[in-house]
């Protein structure tokens, strides 16, 4: 890579369903100038998430990335040159830097970060975005208490896997779903929960009754589809359902095949008092999660796994996979080396 | 009617869809005599409410009436025989006694009325479980703030008049859904809402809309059904959707055709941050419930409407009609004459 030479990934065109690769573009640019109060930053990881899908869409999201556009992503990067207070060059960031080499962060774009606290990487996952949104949806939605069951899906990656460790050291039974057997015995046997089941198996339904013997008084919703379905019967009375991300359907072109089950969701909420809500992690304050969930961290209570790719344009395949599943753990593009590793 | 004898409507077996008059039956039974710390009270009013559809079918209720017992309900009554301290012969007391003449009360099962306060039957209604329902829902679930939008429907019954009242004091705009244009100009000209919208009307949706520009932050459900359907795209982010009834799809036998548009609702309550949360009045403490509304209601701040029918076998016809929205006000069958009109 050319010294002078930003490369960054812009939304080509609007999906219709799953997306593909046409619809990003590699771009070559120059890196920019940092302007008075501005650091720029060499992007070392750039975060893959699943609610980018719907920031592709402009009908589905609070605030669509424009064709042309870089793609929105945080990243964890270095800075190169400052002209912030308390930024000097060297110092490790993270921000929402985009899909790209470098990027530019306006002061109090970018929070700066210690390497001997945690590994960099971690501010994307466990002690980042997705731990945070685990954190805060439980305190103010979940609410799980001692002794209640928790089921959450998508159990293995950075958002779930914080959701049933933290309602373990709450003291719920908690149950994961997962995509293959392989995440199922990665989510009970390292990260401790009591059960996770594999979401294609064919008894999925039956099996999840059978791990939910006293129901479910929390269901984190991260997916939708099929897990959604299986859930709703088994909700407690007063049951509450923090909707983090419904990736099942994100991809979806159409709704699915009648009849119109909507009485049937809201009869369940009436009879069962039960409480559906969306959020995302911004809605809330962090309150204690760094010191929190980062003393779990390192005293080993709560357990991360990272599936990290390299090269920046190997970013939207990785997403792509993404949005099936294929990853195991946090997925992120190392986009340049970790000098820290 | 002989003295002796107590009349009593029972479940007779259990409707499937709309109720008719073959699924009650109207007994003849000696009147009960009240035990030791127990009062026999003569039924003056009878309180008839939608979710009595729920409790006689087995599958659709917390609590279902068992074929053969006689039909829950709230009513008002006149002490004559007691056995418990503090109720004397002429008291009159609040509970829930049944589809019948006479009812025996355990204590802690009936409260005692002061009719020099307000009529006994609105015990039933505004000041009354419906009235509390409204209450607490709206400070529990509902919160509306000033200069927020309020749509209800069942604007013109005994729960949506005290919503949108209520929310009027507290200075929201409040648009009410009714069903025909008699009631649309009772809870715009008389309770003072800000408009109200006939949901058989043909452009429903589209005045719906208009009347809200600023969209909607709390929807009380009381209905679901085409309400539902068109409060949906108008709910701002962060709305509220207490979910007290729905008793369009009360008398439903299938669910309505596809396709399935439970992800539409989950989508739009992920993205727009909405919560959705079912609840029954008991599930929240009454608060200052009785002073509060009581002292509105004597100051003319929150006004009632009621529909009295005449004689205890009337109840079922006038129950099936209730589920029409046949009423006008809040439902009421004198069983007895009031002594105090």
């Amino acid at each position: 890579m050319a010294d002078s030479i930003n490369r960054r990934i812009v939304l080509a065109c609007r999906p219709h369903g799953r997306p593909g690769l046409d619809n990003f573009r590699l771009e070559q640019a120059r890196i920019p100038e940092p302007g008075p109060g501005q650091v720029l930053c060499r992007t070392i990881y750039l975060s893959l998430d699943p609610y980018m899908r719907g920031r592709m869409s402009d009908a589905l999201s609070y605030n669509p990335v424009q064709v042309g556009e870089v793609m929105v992503g945080g990243s964890v990067g270095q800075v190169v040159r400052s002209n912030l207070d308390g930024f000097a060059p060297g110092d490790f960031v993270v921000g929402y830097g985009g899909w790209q080499d470098y990027a530019v962060f306006d002061e109090g774009a970018a929070r700066k970060l210690d390497p001997r606290i945690a590994p960099i990487s971690t501010a994307l996952g466990v002690l980042g975005m997705p731990g945070q949104t685990a954190y805060v949806g439980l305190r103010e939605i979940g609410r799980p208490r001692a002794g209640e069951t928790l089921v959450v899906a998508a159990a293995s990656g950075p958002v779930g896997s914080v959701v049933g460790q933290i309602a373990k050291i709450r003291g719920c039974r908690v149950v994961g779903v997962a995509g293959s057997s392989d995440k199922c015995a990665y989510v009970t046997g390292e990260l401790g929960f009591d059960a996770c089941l594999d979401h294609h198996a064919p008894d999925f339904e039956d099996a999840l009754r059978a791990a939910c013997p006293g129901g479910i008084d929390v269901y984190w919703e991260n997916v939708g589809g099929r897990v959604f379905d299986a859930v709703l019967p088994l909700l407690n009375d007063f049951a509450r359902v923090p909707v983090c991300g419904l990736v099942a359907w994100y991809n979806a072109t159409e709704l699915p095949p009648g009849p119109d089950r909507t009485p049937l969701l809201l009869r369940r909420t009436l009879v069962g008092r039960l409480t559906i809500r969306g959020f995302i992690v911004w809605d809330f304050e962090p309150g204690d999660f760094q010191r929190e969930v980062g003393a779990w961290v390192r005293d080993g209570r709560i357990r991360y796994r990272e599936d990290i790719r390299d090269e920046l344009e190997n970013a939207p395949a990785a997403f792509i996979g993404l949005l099936e599943g294929e990853n195991f753990g946090k997925l992120l593009v190392r986009v340049a080396p970790d000098p820290t590793r």
